[in-house]
């Protein structure tokens, strides 16, 4: 049995979207899958009532606290030792459920991932990550999107060999295009972080680096499927095609590939570089969010995602 | 007689897109205004023959070598010293003419701008700059977009006071709102460039700082109407921007919002910080760019920017 933790207080509208979410992501997990729900019980099993799903369906592990988007992250995570983003990282941690997934405090996720799960050994700095929609018909992968936004060189490339693996262990792309995201295409163009970047990912036997990729390429899918650049960029670069897909949508510019740019259908930021799979929702997570939210949790338990991090990182 | 010098052998479709564009813009340019065309001027005469417009209706001065897209800009500006940008700057510097365009090599056009109008005094570094187009039916401005890919803070903070006057000189905008680009909106955040930069812009009680601006409000219009950010950060936003333009392009998406966003509605780049107006057209540029290049230029001279730059830097 697979088991999928969810904060079901985390996100604007928890506890009923999360919980909503939850009820949606039944009919498409595995049957093997079990979510987990962490919050309120009381709350939880009166969202479930009005959704007309029996309890049985879920585990439901009972906390009393809430991290609030206001608390300070790295305080609140230890003084609400009852908070479900807590309680659900003790789980995490200790192995009684194989990935969590919240859309609550950010801050307190990576305060989670960082000091309950802990970065995987010999990761420089773990990173978050975006899903992309590209019109060649597979997604593409992104990061950092805004942990690390001063990124040395080495800390670069770890993200091609780590966003390498999970292209093609969660994203089931084989043999992964990793390119930079730089201001040219050419070997010599770019600042001194992205050349040395450059250089260092040539000399990387263990992924396929394609070189630079230009931010005009980046949805074509036609140059890269794993796009590294550090987090003051990745993160410029989500929230521009955030706000682009928004206009779009406010001028009836609708079509497949703005949809697919569409955050409920992404499902989340994974953490990557860290010892469980993590997920982190958008603040605003409908239930249809929370629903891709805990795909992308299952799928990257599903894929041994971890492990084969782990496994890349020993020597 | 205000005089608007055109590279007619810019381009990669020149001299005819070049030309072409040129006879566009007289029914468009003031009637004070001239456009000298430098170039090949048996060619030139031919497209314009070829066009039904009357030589008569230009300065044309003859020059008989292109400087090349893979010729070494530096070099190739000295030794090919009958090249139509070099005879154009030629004429710029001595103030034959009073602004220059061209959309060919962009590299010879910043040899030009650096080492023959030269710099304006006091700017630490001269600025690429792109105007963007907003919901909010105005444009805005954003810089540098790639000549300066590592800024220093100090650097950046030019860049707002370069901005500002360049929005209320050129685009008409009373008292333009500055902004920072950055990763979150509150003063706390950001790298340490831009954390820097948010507390040099603070206190510069000559511009309108409204503080930092996300990705996801650049074409908004709501936050701000000059938007400083380093070269590789501007540089692609804009390449993003082009890219997506694309691809809405090829899926049958446009609207207004979408077509202002075609290069060849802007333009072209101007070159802010040196001595006199300089814009730099897209490569591929079409006759409609040109015309707009070339009233881009045109604005810039009528609204004396080099003298409101230089009255500003002079302290």
């Amino acid at each position: 049995m697979l088991k999928i933790g969810v904060d079901a207080m985390g996100g604007d509208f928890a506890p009923e979207a999360a919980v909503q979410g939850a009820v949606l992501a039944l009919e498409a997990i595995g049957p093997d899958s079990r979510i987990v729900l962490f919050g309120d019980e009381a709350k939880i099993k009166a969202v479930l009532e009005a959704e007309g799903c029996s309890a049985e369906r879920f585990d439901i592990v009972a906390t009393t606290e809430v991290i609030e988007m206001g608390d300070h992250p790295a305080k609140t995570f230890q003084a609400k030792a009852d908070s479900s983003i807590t309680v659900g990282f003790g789980y995490l941690a200790k192995g009684a459920i194989d990935g969590f997934a919240s859309a609550g405090s950010t801050g307190a996720m990576m305060v989670g991932s960082m000091y309950a799960v802990k970065p995987i050994e010999g990761v420089i700095r773990p990173t978050i990550s975006s899903i992309v929609p590209t019109i060649a018909g597979r997604p593409a992968l992104l990061l950092d999107v805004g942990l690390n936004v001063d990124c040395k060189p080495e800390v670069l490339a770890q993200y091609g060999l780590i966003g390498s693996i999970y292209a093609e262990a969660v994203l089931g792309i084989g043999k992964p295009r990793v390119a930079v995201l730089n201001i040219g295409e050419e070997e010599t163009k770019g600042n001194a972080q992205t050349k040395a970047t450059y250089e260092l990912l040539k000399e990387d036997g263990r992924i396929n680096f394609v070189g630079n990729v230009e931010g005009s390429y980046i949805f074509t899918g036609q140059v890269a499927d794993v796009i590294v650049c550090d987090g003051f960029v990745g993160n410029t670069v989500l929230k521009m095609a955030e706000g682009l897909y928004r206009i779009n949508k406010e001028l009836g510019g609708g079509n497949a590939f703005w949809d697919a740019m569409n955050y409920e259908n992404v499902g989340g930021t994974p953490v990557l570089g860290v010892n469980a799979p993590v997920i982190i929702g958008h603040g605003i997570s409908s239930a249809r969010a929370i629903k891709s939210m805990i795909l992308s949790t299952e799928q990257c338990i599903k894929a041994d995602l971890t492990v084969k991090l782990q496994h890349a990182f020993k020597n």
